[in-house]
């Protein structure tokens, strides 16, 4: 099966054509912080032209458009739900329209945590699992869940896809959601210098001059026995994992998949990880796997397959 | 529909007999602390015998035994998976061999919670809503969850019922679970006392002379403007909201049903309760339902006649 892909983040947008579990061709772009989904669709709308083109030469025409999308959606109306401040015209397009029109394809819309996991599912680390829990660190925090092989929506396609925004800590910093303590204002590139500053020692350590305060940054000072950076590091590692046994706790999988751009340090991290999980998860039938994302940025746009052909087993259950 | 039904808790038995929405006679018995799974079906054979008699003199027969289990179970094979301590011999027993050879009856094996939260929906608190998160505060936490009016289980069938068990504060209390700060942990009244004692004023507050330490002391204490007592109540408050608001954030509910022996107090936790998942859940649909469970302890005999309603859809659909 061949499918086009765009997978838009909050501040790049990728386009690609995908075949089956490989990723033929993709383009990927920087967004101006201000940018919105009608910016958006202009500057994806030539590039996926081109793509579309390029499958229908090599024979077989492309099954439609997977939207993987940054924000709350609600796949079955194809709408952007919340934005959380990002491309809020974007709940005003009606995306499905735009695709047929412009593209002649069928869209289907996600949230990009739900189609990095099955991205992760058909071609990368859950692969041969049907409960799968993904959790992606980067800016903030996502996630998603599948239950016996089928993605997890809730009522308001909801379900899941909140991993930042589970509590741990409910006296903790106030998240941008309004919550107290969730994942992501404890634990997160976007809170990371809150949480520096406020640790002991920051005054002395060399992420008091660091140019850019990400976990990379972090990982490397922990590294060079930074007393500062060596707790920070411990304590997110700590409330990730925290995260992660909330999530085992609330979806039963076999396998959490841990991936986003943080992991570049997997090394300082999946370790940890792992001990805090195996050590602190309730699982009488045996021991959660905990695995590190294979496919890196390429995750949600090799979601794409696998979206249209759950989708096309739903449509003819109907 | 009739049916029987038994709810072993924590120390205590209940078996009924119930016609649909209501419970036409029921026993309940204490049990000593060191009861096993074989006393309790040895106790509960005879009245169980006896209301199966009374259903038919009266007419039809019982369809089945409902069975509510205070720990994890797994429903499809009829078997007890982990009981945290209590009733440990029940892993062993084969409950469905013996409900057909002792009472002839073909025997559904539940979770507590998840009956309580089926008995909420077809005739208490939730009845009208298809997603609800169930919350019950007693000696422990329980939890279920209900999406699109199935109940969810997940792959080791432990989905949903660990509700005590999600983290609210990754640096909190070392939970009986093995996590550190579970919700149970942080505040249900097997943890009291340690709270108590932990929390500033309790060398001068009435709780330090209280006979026995739970909920309706503290709030008592806490409307009689006892500092010790007022920091206690709101404390616990505010992680069950905390506790509620990752439900709501996991498993996208219209309605949160609250329940449990600690509900005695509702006047006193479901303002604040409501007020906090209210400010801090993140809904852009609107806002989640916070109502108190309706039924009280017969909630999970309630719980017996939906078991088999659903178990006879399912059947029909395989």
């Amino acid at each position: 099966m061949k499918v086009l892909a765009v997978d838009l983040g909050g501040s790049h947008v990728a386009c690609a054509l995908v075949e089956d579990d490989s990723i033929v061709k993709s383009e990927s772009f920087q967004l101006p912080p201000a940018a919105r989904m009608s910016d958006v669709l202009a500057l994806v709308e030539q590039p996926l032209l081109a793509l579309r083109e390029m499958a229908s030469h090599s024979g077989a025409e492309c099954s439609g458009l997977a939207f993987s999308f940054c924000g709350l959606v609600n796949p079955l109306a194809g709408r952007i739900v919340s934005t959380n401040g990002k491309y809020d015209d974007g709940r005003e397009l009606d995306l499905g329209k735009w695709a047929l029109e412009r593209l002649s394809l069928r869209l289907l819309l996600e949230n990009d945590a739900r189609t990095a996991l099955l991205g992760e599912y058909y071609a990368g680390a859950a692969r041969g699992f049907d409960d799968v829990v993904m959790m992606t660190l980067g800016t903030g925090v996502g996630g998603a869940a599948m239950i016996n092989g089928r993605l997890l929506h809730g009522k308001h396609f909801q379900a899941g896809c909140l991993g930042g925004h589970l509590g741990v800590n409910y006296r903790g910093r106030v998240c941008t959601c309004g919550n107290v303590g969730c994942l992501e204002s404890e634990a997160s590139t976007w809170a990371l210098p809150a949480i520096c500053t406020a640790t002991p020692g920051f005054e002395e350590s060399v992420l008091r001059h660091a140019p850019k305060l990400d976990f990379q940054t972090v990982f490397a000072a922990s590294a060079e026995g930074d007393e500062c950076a060596i707790r920070v590091g411990d304590t997110c590692v700590e409330a990730w994992a925290a995260g992660c046994v909330t999530m085992i706790h609330a979806y039963d999988p076999e396998v959490v998949v841990v991936g986003g751009g943080t992991m570049r340090a997997a090394e300082q991290i999946l370790p940890a990880l792992g001990a805090h999980i195996s050590r602190c998860a309730w699982t009488p039938w045996g021991k959660v796997k905990v695995r590190a994302a294979k496919l890196g940025s390429a995750a949600s746009l090799l979601g794409a397959v696998p979206l249209f052909r759950m989708n096309s087993q739903m449509d003819a259950r109907k």
